[in-house]
Formats: C-alpha cells, sequence, structure tokens
C-alpha cells in the first residue's frame, strides 16, 4: 500500500479500496458463517465442515485461506501423526466475529418479519 | 413457513434456514454496500449506482429486488413523467444498516492491520 492512510482513509465504497475484498470474505455467506463459528470454539477442518453445513471442502479452504491471509483466522498446524489442523480466530478475528454475530442474530430473531415481508412480496408479483 | 417457530428457532448454521438466505443478501458485497448507502439517504436507482462505485446495473437490480422481497428496501415509484423510483429503508432495514455500518466501520478502522497480516501471509507463501 503506497496511499497515505492519514490522507485517504479506507472506504468500502470506493471501488479499489482493498477494505472491499475484506468485507467480502469476512461477510460472504461462508466467511461469515466460519467467523461465526470459530466464534464459540476452536476447531479442525472436519469440525468446521459440520458446523457449517453444506459447506464444500473447496469452499471452506479457500474461505479459511482469505481469512487467514486478512489476519482474523489463525491456522495451527499440530506436530502430530495424523497431522491435525487447528483454526482459531485472532484477537482481530473475535472483534469481527463478534460484530457479526449481533448481526446473526438480529436476522435470526426478525425472520418471521423477513418471512411476512416475502409473502406479501411474492403475492404482489403473481397479481395479473 | 410451516414450521412451529416456538419450537425451532431460526439458525443460520442450519443448512435448510431461511435465516441463511437472508444473511446472505445482507452480507453479499453488493447488499451490504447498498443497505449502507440507504442508510445516509433514500437514493433513486442511479444515484444508487453511483454510490455504491463499481456495481453493475444488472447486479444492482437484483440486489435491490431480494432486500426489497425480504422486507428491508421499500421502492416507491413516483407517478411522474419521466418515471421515478425511489428507495429507501424500511424500519427493519434501518435496524440492520446499522449493524451492517458497525461493522463497515470497525474494518475500515483495522485495515492498517489487515495489510500487515496479508504482507506477512504473502512472503510466508513466497518462501522456498
Amino acid at each position: 500500500m503506497d496511499q497515505d492512510q492519514d490522507q485517504l482513509p479506507f472506504d468500502v465504497f470506493a471501488r479499489n479500496c482493498p477494505s472491499r475484498d475484506t468485507l467480502g470474505h469476512v461477510t460472504g455467506r461462508w466467511g461469515a458463517l466460519t467467523l461465526g463459528a470459530l466464534r464459540e470454539d476452536t476447531l479442525r477442518f472436519n469440525e468446521l465442515r459440520r458446523r457449517v453445513e453444506g459447506v464444500s471442502e473447496k469452499m471452506l479452504s479457500q474461505t479459511l485461506q482469505a481469512l487467514e491471509r486478512d489476519g482474523l483466522v489463525h491456522r495451527h498446524a499440530q506436530p502430530v501423526n495424523p497431522p491435525r489442523v487447528d483454526y482459531a480466530l485472532t484477537a482481530l478475528g473475535r472483534e469481527v466475529a463478534e460484530q457479526l454475530l449481533e448481526l446473526i442474530g438480529l436476522l435470526e430473531s426478525r425472520m418471521p418479519d423477513v418471512l411476512a415481508a416475502r409473502e406479501v412480496y411474492d403475492a404482489e408479483q403473481r397479481r395479473p
């Protein structure tokens, strides 16, 4: 990064700001669920796969790489046989996960309203 | 929805829970930026396109439809010529946008740490 951070603050609305990639990693569906799962516990790859229902091995692997590169997740390879790799949140990852879980909690609690809105919307679409 | 909501609370970690779709709509890159932009002001389609730099007409249109269907965005067609359509947050959309903007603010403020982490990660990948 060559930009002077005092003069050019980060802005996710700006097309080329690197914060936009991080927003994508954190809030992409699998990113959000992975951070949320790790908020509860340090987990191994297969434990994460079970917790984040429906994620493929490839998507989880890509998600973890992006989160590790952004400094949100720490990958700890244990020197044991068979190999064992644990994933945990970093301090920054924990801050981000806490914000995300507040958002997730809000959405889960308001889903009855969301489902009611969908019914109204779909009924309007069906009107001749 | 036929499920008994007292017995089966919504859970984004569950594969078939409808809250997962909503999490995707809200936190997908364009969803998050669209909600964030509308937090500041009611906007027309082309104003939104300018604010959410880099979004295509098609993606913005799909994003708005999903957010409207979930009851987060209200679409108001003004009876004028030429036609004019305003987009605004609903009360629920405002709650969600506020949570999102806290997350965005956190990420923007911590981008120096994220960029430093990326440099370390990339240097390790390049090691022979």
